[in-house]
C-alpha cells in the first residue's frame, strides 16, 4: 500500500514553521515506529520541533499518537482510585520510594511504572534493587493482582507502552534534541497516559541538577503536561519543587532506600518529608478520596506497613540488611561557618561516578555506592568536621569523584536568604 | 584512539546558536566521512544549521574539511589557465553545451565535471548522451589529455572529490535540509575547489524554475560562493540569471542538444546566445585571457569546431542524427493574444514526466522526450496555433504531463513589463 504522506514534506512544513495537521502527525508517528520514516528524517524532524515548536494542539496530537503505537493498560476494574506520580529527575529524588506505600495506605492505588537511572539522576529501580530478592519484571496480571492487594506497585514499564515513545527517545538522546519541550512533555505524557491511571501528579524539577534550569522553562513544561493530562481525562496537577540542591541527605542506591525507610518510620530529612507529604496530599485529593490526611497514615504506622507489604510481594526482604559499599571516604568543611549552597547535579554526578549511576544502558551499578552529605543548606557546620561522606566498592573512583565535587558548597559567615523555597509552585 | 569530539557536543553548540570552531569542524566533516557521526546525528545538524546559519569563517572551514575529505585535481600543468562554469540548476539550461567549447575556442580550457538530472531539472551528462557514442566517463588522464589536446570536456566528476559532500547531499535530499545556503555553497564551491579549476563563473538562477525562488536569496548564495572562491585562491564571478521563465525554446536531452548546435552555427534563441556569450566574457576574463572577444570565435566557426572535437573526443559523432521521440502532443494557443508568462517550473516538471528527467537515481531517461515551446514571454500568438509540443516514447505519460501545465502560461491582450531581465546582477 502507498504512503498517504512523505517523510520530507512533513520535516519541511516544520522547519518553515507551520503547524503540522493531525493526519501528518498520525503518518510520521506511526511510519516511524514502522520503520518507513527512517532515524535520520526523525532526528531532523525533532531538531525541527525543538527549534521551531510545536502548538497545544500539535503536541496533544503528537502525544495521542504515540499511545496508539503501542497497548493501553486499564485499571478501571480495581476496587479503588489510581493515581500515579512523575518526577522530571533530580538528585537524592527518593520521593517514590515512601510516597507509594503512604498513598496507597490512604486508599489509592499507585501504579507506578518506573525507569533505571542514566546519567547523574538515580533511577528509582536501581534503587530498589539494592534489597535483596526484589524484583523490578512483573507480568501485567501480577502488577494488577499486587494493586488489588497492597495498593501500591513500583516495577518496570513493559515494551508494549508508547513504542513510538522508547524509539524516539534513544535517538533524541544522540542528537542533541532532548531538550525540546514539546518532545519532553509527549514522552512523558504518552506513557503514563498509555499506563492508564485516573490521575497524575507531577512533580517538575528546576535547578541545577535538573533538566530544567530555570522556573519559566518549567512552568511551561508543567501547564504543557497538565493540559495533556486534561485532554486525556486524567486529571493532573504539578508542583514545581526545587533541585539546585540535592533532597535529603544521601544519593545512591541502598543510601536512598534507608533514608526512605526513615520516612516511613516518622523520621527523615525534613525535606523529603515536607514533599512526600505534599505529593501524597495532591494525588489522594486527584484520586478523589477527601476523608484521608496523609500525615495521618505516616504517623500510625500504616505507610510502613505498605511499604513491607509491597517490597515482600515483589520478593524482597523488608527487614533485609541492605548493602554497604567497601570504602568511604569524608571530605571535612574547610572553614566554620553556615553551608548557603550544595550544588545538586556536582553530588549527582559524583554519586554517578562512584559507581551508584550508569553511563551506558548495560552498565551495573553498585548498591553501596554514592554520596552522603552531613549538614543542608542553611546548616552550621564546624571547620574539620566532616561535610560529605563518599561511597564506594572500587576506591579508584574516589578522585573522579572529588573531582566533580569542585567548587560543589559554599560556607559563608551568615546564611543567605536567596534559596528557592522546596515547594515553588502549583499548576492545576 | 579516541575520538576528540562528540557529536552530540557539536550539534548541541550549533543547536544553541554558537559559532562552531575549526576543530568541531574538521572533525564533524571526517567522523561523518569515516562513519563515526551517524546519519541520524548528520541531519539533526544540517537541520540547526538550516534554522540557525553559519558564519562566513564557519562556512569557509566546512568547504575546506568537505576538500580535505577527498582528491583533488591539478590543472597546473596545463598550456593553457582554465576556467569552469557552475549553474544552480534551471530549466532548459542547455548553457553548458555551447559554453565549454566556446570559451575553449578563446583559449582558456574548460573542465566541466557535471551530474545528471534528480528532479525537474535536466543533467548535462543526459542531453550530452543522446548523442550517439558519446561517453560521459572518463578517467583523470584522458580528462587532462583531452583539456590539452580540445580545450573542452564535459564528463562526470569522479568519486575521489570531497566524498563528504556526496555522502552529506544525499542526506540532506532525504531530510528537507537541502534549503540551506552554508549547505548549498559548501556543497558547490567544495566540488569546484577540488576540481582545481583556476577561475569560476556561477550561474546563480533566481526564480520558480530555480532552488532560489527570490533575489535576495540568490544573492546571498551568490556571495558566499564568491567569498569561498576567493578565499580558495580561485577567481570566481557570479552572474544572478532570471529562471522563471525556462532558457531557450525546449527542455529535454536531444531536444536541447539540437538547440545548443544552432547556437554554435550562429542561430538559436536570443536568450541562449545571450548568456552563452555573457558567461564566456566572464570565464575568458577570470581566467585573465584580455585580448578575445567570444563573439567572434562564434562567429567564425572556432566554437563549433571545437565542439565537434569535443563530443568526438569522448566518442560521439557530432553528424550523427539525434534520437526523435515516438510521440507528439500539440498544445494550443487558447486565443489570440501576448504570452506574458511561461512557468519554468511547470514546464520542467513536464518535460521531467514525459520521461526526459528521473524521480530515482537509477531510472533511465528518454533521448527524444521534453517539451518545446514556440512562443517566449512578449511573443504574439494566436487562437488555435500550436503553442507548446510534448514529446516521449511512452503516450501514457502526456496526461500527467498535461496536468502539471495547467496554468503554466498567460496570455493577455497587451504585454506587462514587470518581468525581470535575463541578467539580473553581477557580484564579483
Amino acid at each position: 500500500m502507498p504512503e498517504s504522506h512523505d517523510a520530507v514534506d512533513v520535516i519541511r512544513a516544520k522547519r518553515d514553521r507551520h503547524e503540522l495537521d493531525d493526519g501528518q502527525i498520525d503518518w510520521v508517528i506511526d511510519a516511524y515506529t514502522r520503520g518507513v520514516v527512517a532515524d535520520e528524517q526523525m532526528s531532523a524532524l525533532a531538531m525541527a520541533i525543538l527549534l521551531n515548536g510545536m502548538t497545544r494542539r500539535e503536541i496533544a496530537r503528537w502525544t495521542a499518537a504515540m499511545i496508539a503505537s503501542g497497548e493501553r493498560m486499564d485499571f478501571s476494574g480495581l476496587s479503588r482510585p489510581t493515581a500515579d506520580k512523575h518526577s522530571t529527575g533530580g538528585v537524592g529524588d527518593k520521593i517514590t520510594l515512601p510516597l507509594a506505600p503512604l498513598v496507597a495506605a490512604c486508599g489509592v492505588a499507585v501504579p507506578q511504572l518506573s525507569g533505571r537511572g542514566l546519567g547523574h539522576t538515580g533511577g528509582t529501580l536501581d534503587k530498589l534493587e539494592s534489597i535483596p530478592g526484589w524484583r523490578a519484571d512483573l507480568t501485567n496480571e501480577a502488577m494488577l493482582s499486587q494493586l488489588d492487594s497492597v495498593g501500591a506497585v513500583i516495577c518496570a514499564a513493559g515494551a508494549g507502552l508508547a513504542p513510538a515513545d522508547k524509539k524516539l527517545y534513544a535517538l533524541r538522546d544522540v542528537t542533541a534534541t532532548v531538550e525540546a519541550i514539546p518532545l519532553i512533555a509527549s514522552s512523558i505524557m504518552s506513557k503514563k497516559i498509555a499506563e492508564g491511571t485516573g490521575a497524575l501528579v507531577l512533580d517538575v524539577k528546576v535547578g541545577s541538577g535538573a533538566f530544567m534550569k530555570d522556573v519559566a522553562d518549567a512552568r511551561e513544561l508543567a501547564t504543557t503536561m497538565v493540559g495533556l493530562g486534561a485532554d486525556a481525562g486524567v486529571r493532573t496537577v504539578a508542583l514545581l519543587t526545587d533541585m539546585s540542591t540535592p533532597l535529603g541527605l544521601t544519593a545512591g542506591n541502598a543510601l536512598e532506600v534507608t533514608e526512605s525507610v526513615e520516612v516511613l518510620a516518622g523520621g527523615g530529612p525534613a525535606d523529603v518529608r515536607e514533599l512526600t507529604l505534599a505529593l501524597a496530599r495532591e494525588m489522594v485529593a486527584a484520586a478523589g478520596v477527601s476523608d484521608v490526611d496523609p500525615a495521618d497514615a505516616l504517623a500510625d504506622g500504616r505507610a510502613m506497613d505498605a511499604w513491607r507489604a509491597m517490597i515482600a510481594a515483589q520478593g524482597g526482604d523488608p527487614s533485609a540488611t541492605l548493602p554497604v559499599a567497601r570504602e568511604q571516604h569524608v571530605v571535612t568543611a574547610p572553614r566554620d561557618g553556615v553551608l548557603t549552597r550544595l550544588d545538586a547535579l556536582q553530588v549527582g554526578v559524583a554519586a554517578w561516578r562512584l559507581g551508584a549511576g550508569r553511563a551506558r544502558k548495560e552498565d551495573v551499578v553498585q548498591a553501596g555506592a554514592g554520596v552522603q552529605w552531613h549538614a543542608r543548606p542553611g546548616d552550621s557546620v564546624r571547620a574539620g568536621a566532616p561535610l560529605l561522606t563518599l561511597h564506594t566498592d572500587t576506591p579508584e573512583r574516589f578522585e573522579r569523584a572529588l573531582t566533580s565535587l569542585e567548587g560543589a558548597f559554599d560556607i559563608a559567615d551568615a546564611d543567605v536568604s536567596d534559596r528557592l523555597p522546596l515547594l515553588i509552585d502549583r499548576i492545576a
